[in-house]
């Protein structure tokens, strides 16, 4: 099974209180995409500009992923710079500068039409319903999203949601969205708002699931140093939407399994800047991660 | 297997922006020992004012809590009362009446001073301790407490980290004590400063336990509505200390179902204000709920 992955693809720019990095490899696709081909082939629909650098093309290939749908186009790549303070959960964003994304109104690749598996990385919903439109036969279709759409594009965004299969947003985003503070009650007013499956990310707290007459949550691994939290939630989501493109059916068994492979991707990913950490991971220790999750939250029955 | 609680009983004001209730039985060894009393017999140390309604004497009665630790002195009974916002996360104290609480220096009945297994529900830990000098023989001390005495008393709570099993606290004083942003550091460098065992709970997130190379997180329960959070923690810490002092037996299975029997209880706590719900809460609804639990965090093996 071939999974389909749209997004950003980023120059970033991240501080944290003890290290700063520059022209790191960042967007919502690029740790998608990567965190999903653990798991699968992955292609992915993007745009970078010509200052784009070749090591970056060479890391995706390594992967195995199909860049045919990666836009080159004349003009800068997408950038975005932001800091984080001591406490990692706070993160403010120091600039953004859209460049060539400003252009993208990407056409599939005769080839990903047909993909059964999609994941809509964070993007504008327009953009995730424009490329949406061209897929001919979903099996199963998961969106992320962020605040800016939710503030400025909430009709578009409540328009993708009878579209899509899945939702996946943090914690703050599900407050915001739904105006409830309980993140019980905002998981279930999602539910009835399209998705039959709705994943709220809580960062150090771990996610929940929730689906009709159906309810799963997963702890996040308890790491006591995290170096860069950028891209996180996007590890989850991809390695969440590969694990079910692999498993190629969609039942309680296969979502769980799919958030703590989300879950152990991502806490790969912070142990590192950008996609760092994720080049040197081996299946045997997402294996050993997976059974440490299986340890750290098993308990018997009465 | 006996369990001794010490803590506070309070009538308490409750406002939430849906109801207020006055006079209501309160106080965290209230709490505590109603729902430790599901998991076997109960011996109480507490102090009332002779204004303490004969209904709630009774009530302890009924759940076969063992009182002539509970100490009925001249005066009025300590009074709390508090407000919660739409968040019900937010907790805004009116008032505090100490009253015959001033007062208290426990003396344990002699029958008391052998109780193998001990839960020192939250207050000061002055008081803490000098119950804990009168216990001659503990398997396993526990101890609850809060932000007040994190900001006034530190020196007093360090020396007690030092005699006790395990510490409960929540979230943002596990925070406070140890002036660590991660949840993870925190409970780790509580466990430095003496205890085998820390339980961080974290309210609609649900708690996490941390022991020396052992850890586990355990859910909240998702429910949609919360009517009163008081007491929720100490319903929590009395059913964890009632289902070890059951189990009589401190290894990782044991913990493990102690934290959800812990969350289980105190799940049902919030469904209506002080201890109502618990009045009616049965052992085949208990054990409904816990298998919930299992169903809601199973997940399978690789």
């Amino acid at each position: 099974m071939s999974l389909l992955i749209t997004g950003s693809v980023a120059l970033d720019s991240v501080k944290t209180p003890l290290q700063e990095h520059h022209d790191l490899l960042g967007g919502s696709a690029s740790y998608a995409a990567v965190a999903a081909s653990f798991f699968g082939p992955v292609q992915m629909l993007a745009i970078v500009g010509t200052d784009f650098p070749e090591k970056y093309l060479a890391l995706y290939r390594k992967h195995g992923i199909d860049l045919d749908g990666l836009q080159i186009a004349d003009g800068k790549t997408f950038r975005w710079s932001g800091e984080y303070e001591w406490d990692l959960n706070k993160r403010r964003t120091l600039s953004v500068e859209l460049n060539v994304f400003e252009i993208f109104k990407p056409a599939l690749p005769e080839a990903y039409k047909s993909t059964p598996y999609v994941f809509l990385a964070n993007i504008s919903p327009q953009l995730q319903m424009h490329v949406l439109a061209q897929v001919t036969a979903p099996k199963f279709i998961v969106a992320d999203t962020m605040d800016l759409w939710i503030e400025t594009q909430r009709d578009a965004l409540t328009d993708l949601l009878r579209k899509i299969d899945c939702l996946v947003l943090n914690e703050s985003e599900a407050r915001e969205f739904t105006k409830e503070t309980s993140l019980i009650k905002a998981g279930r007013l999602l539910l009835k708002m399209g998705p039959k499956y709705v994943v709220i990310k809580k960062g150090e707290h771990g996610s929940m699931l929730f689906g009709n007459d159906f309810f799963f949550s997963a702890p996040a691994y308890p790491l006591e140093d995290i170096h860069d939290p950028t891209g996180a939630g996007d590890c989850f989501a991809g390695a969440f939407t590969g694990y079910l493109t692999r498993a190629d059916r969609i039942d309680h068994e296969s979502l769980r399994k799919a958030v703590i492979y989300g879950s152990v991707i991502a806490s790969y990913c912070v142990e590192d800047f950008s996609l760092t950490r994720l080049q040197s991971l081996t299946e045997a220790q997402i294996n050993e991660r997976y059974s440490l999750f299986k340890s750290m939250s098993h308990f018997d029955v009465v």
